[in-house]
């Protein structure tokens, strides 16, 4: 039995046991992820982020995220902002921007002097066959302001892929929004053969909204980085925001700068916080 | 800020945060402990264990509870023991029986050679008024096989105060037990004024139970230590376990050996397991 060290960390509220695995052996399996993943008997988090050396030249490092249930994933908006500072927090590197490989392809989290951090989320998708969005007819194949039939009711969504599949719909107050009533009954509308993340956008200013996040099979939460990508590039491609400068997106659990220059191919960048929890150590075989 | 040492306990997966209070400086208040109480953002616990030196020359230690909210409470079953355990194993005390000052009295939890620890749980109080229990006349002021009426069922419960309110129903087969529909209609019945623990048992032997409580405020829990010293003590003083030995008691969440001699004033004796998780280190000012 030795010790593995780890850091307890989060990125507005979505939580991280982070492990570098480069100057200790730790070779990622289920059971123990599983096991350390449960928050009464374990160390309690949402992923496992892993720090490996690069397998490419060009790239600083390799970054690995495991779920709960420890299977590997892509993706993490939250998880790599909170790589990109512990590597620079545990003097892993002294760079400001690193190249990291993913299994998702090459990512270039920075580390800005307010101590926020920014990630690349990629290309918004818009095409409906790319959300996926099944349109009944031609007319109605698009992606924004989509007039979605909701049993009596009509409402105006526009859909983003960002990874994963967003419907935003803009409400005039974001606390007296049916957030659980219209997610769930827009989650699983038959429009969207892979069910449907719903976000629910307050416009504020022309670079503030607020949002609320009906995720696909988890409810409301409290943050939710794709969300807040999809929000603020469908509140663009509606003309309500402006893409000149970053835009605000105020969560229930905090915020996210969001920016999107308007043109084919543009990536979104998201700037947001990291907290470091606590630092452990944990028996490993 | 300094670095405060804490190790994360388990005791069927009641967990705990434990802090050595003897060899370094802290200082409890509600903020820091609701902050670190948090799942997502924080460390995560059920109660924050403290470790102090003892008031009286007598005890070793002094022991304090603290809820997820900060607030100080005067007892924990599991938590005694994953108190005796960390003293221990930290090298605190080479003693296996230590005399520990409480909120709620003098305790001396016993770390046994299997590892397993044993805890003191007090007096079961079985009068109706101690539960408390409002019998609606006279004939029915009686806590054992008690004809409780729900609806147009009546159920015969056994009702025991442990610290905290039990009501104990004999069933056939746990699994097929109505936990939830039943266990929430006695919580809320009105003759329990300040509302009830429900445990649902299944005698499997003279020394053997299996056991659910559907717990005052949560719901079915996995492992409810005064829930289980409570079934046990029904079952002696229904004439369906003896007292001989300890009584062998399977929750969702793991054993405990529970033992109580039938006689005024005896005390009830919780044995289980302990788990140490991780140690951690987390920044204090």
């Amino acid at each position: 039995m030795t010790k593995l060290k780890f850091t307890k960390m989060h990125g507005l509220g979505n939580d991280f046991m982070v492990i570098d695995g480069i100057n200790q052996k730790f070779n990622p399996s289920t059971a123990p992820i599983a096991a350390w993943a449960q928050r009464h008997t374990g160390v309690g988090f949402d992923q496992l982020l892993l720090i490996e050396a690069p397998r490419q030249a060009e790239a600083d490092f390799r970054y690995r995220i495991f779920n709960a249930d420890g299977s590997e994933v892509e993706q993490c908006g939250n998880g790599a902002r909170c790589f990109a500072r512990f590597v620079y927090d545990k003097g892993l590197s002294s760079k400001k921007q690193i190249v990291v490989e993913t299994a998702g392809g090459v990512i270039m989290p920075r580390l800005n002097d307010d101590g926020l951090v920014t990630v690349d989320m990629g290309v918004p998708l818009l095409a409906p066959e790319q959300i996926p969005f099944a349109a009944i007819d031609e007319e109605d194949a698009r992606s924004i302001s989509h007039q979605l039939v909701i049993g009596n009711e009509t409402v105006s969504v526009t859909c983003i892929n960002m990874g994963n599949p967003h419907a935003v719909i803009v409400v005039e107050d974001i606390e007296q929004a049916p957030v659980h009533r219209l997610g769930a009954a827009i989650e699983n509308h038959k429009q969207f053969p892979q069910r449907v993340n719903v976000g629910f956008m307050q416009i504020v200013a022309s670079r503030r909204i607020r949002l609320r996040v009906f995720e696909r099979g988890v409810g409301e939460t409290q943050a939710c980085g794709t969300g807040a990508c999809a929000a603020v590039v469908a509140g663009i491609s509606l003309g309500l925001l402006g893409d000149d400068e970053p835009v605000e997106v105020n969560l229930p659990g905090g915020q996210l700068l969001i920016s999107w220059q308007q043109q084919p191919d543009a990536h979104v960048w998201m700037t947001g916080p990291t907290q470091s929890v606590f630092d452990g150590e944990i028996d490993y075989l």
